[in-house]
């Protein structure tokens, strides 16, 4: 896939070679562009990746987007994390969050949770395999390349994966119309947020195996907020909590 | 302007006919498409709309969008409030909430922080007149046709519309990367959120002009959250110590 954008590189470039399958990074031909570009050039170069530079019609053509900012990467494929190298990663933290996505369809939506999902502080963002937008280079392009900076996890089966979380020491939430305010409930140091379909919500088995059900009351007479609000919403009410526990700005 | 789908359809039909420029409704000339279709028809012709049916090519034509789902409506303009309007119809009121955009450019994101204050119960959205995108096509779908429930204002001077609504007994709030943790501001019952340019934030003079500036502590290392996100998380923690403080779901 082609990813573009500065943002974007900079976030690859912070990362082990190693972890990614970059076949190629490509910078503009035009000369003297400015000193931040001549920068990250070489910093690619010194983290030995195969570099190519190309007119901007090129650019534009294999990302398809006009603001490619002079660079774009051909990405073999995105880096997902397993389940098991997650856990692994986060077994020995007093405090995890993550955040489980239900058959989320809108890339906007996954970019814009991946996002707020870094910026919350969470550890991992799980999303289906099946029904689900993967990591497209629009769910790169709205995270501003945050999706690099945080595990991302495709399971198979959302339920058990509740199932394996809740044996970890997890506490899951799922957000609903119905349930408990979201901030009447008090998250437990591992807590994992549960988020679902834009039209339809979280599947009837999944919201079963969850421990609470959640709700964000609103205006009478408005029935949904965007899912990615909703993520912002309570994944900061987590960190809001946290650092009040705390007494300090976690 | 042409505008699709069935919710923004409802959203209009709601409203005063004579509050919209509204130039013809337009429907799918499929035979027995189901009978919320047929229902929006009956519904429409009721209002007094000039009604047209047309082949479904026809509605992606003017639309531009595969899920017209069989609606399009012809707009003369985009029904805008004017600022004495908005605070006549408020001025009464003992609880308000606005929300101030300073210069968002992204159709995107002004929709969703629509869609966000209609549900937190906003009472107005007022946007700058230059440098910001409009009601636009893309703002309206985003919203989900709720643009419609809300009054929407364009001033030319921030700065200035601060002063109006101080005078008037609103706080105003400025969401900053500085400034006071959200969580830690009693918003008054009479507040104005404010929010910035993607990308520059909000402007040094209308930042002065504010009573507070007040900022989400995010995660080390990350410098921002999308505006949108920004906007659903302190428009709703507005909502949530009005709550708390009568005691009520508002």
């Amino acid at each position: 896939m082609y990813l573009h954008g500065r943002n974007v590189l900079r976030e690859i470039l912070k990362l082990e070679p190693k972890k990614l399958k970059i076949k190629k990074v490509l910078f503009t031909d035009q000369k003297n562009v400015d000193r931040e570009l001549e920068e990250l050039k070489e910093h690619t170069a010194k983290k030995g990746y195969r570099m190519e530079v190309v007119p901007p019609e090129k650019l534009f053509n294999l990302s398809r987007e006009k603001k490619h900012q002079g660079v774009v990467i051909n990405l073999k494929e995105f880096p997902y994390t397993s389940l098991e190298t997650l856990l692994d990663k986060i077994m020995e933290k007093k405090r995890s969050l993550l955040v489980l996505l239900d058959r989320i369809q809108d890339p906007h939506n996954l970019g814009a949770i991946i996002r707020s999902s870094v910026a919350a502080g969470a550890d991992g963002v799980i999303i289906t395999e099946k029904a689900s937008v993967e990591v497209t280079p629009a769910v790169v392009k709205v995270s501003t390349g945050l999706v690099f900076r945080i595990p991302i996890v495709r399971v198979v089966n959302m339920a058990r994966t509740i199932e394996t979380l809740k044996e970890e020491g997890f506490w899951t939430y799922a957000a609903t119309m119905e349930g408990e305010p979201y901030y009447s409930v008090s998250f437990t140091d591992k807590a994992a947020l549960i988020f679902g379909n834009e039209g339809k919500g979280i599947r009837h088995l999944v919201k079963k195996k969850s421990d609470y059900l959640v709700s964000i009351p609103m205006c009478e007479g408005i029935d949904s907020l965007n899912v990615a609000a909703s993520a912002a919403i309570m994944l900061f009410e987590y960190r809001r909590q946290w650092a009040l526990r705390e007494g300090v700005n976690p």
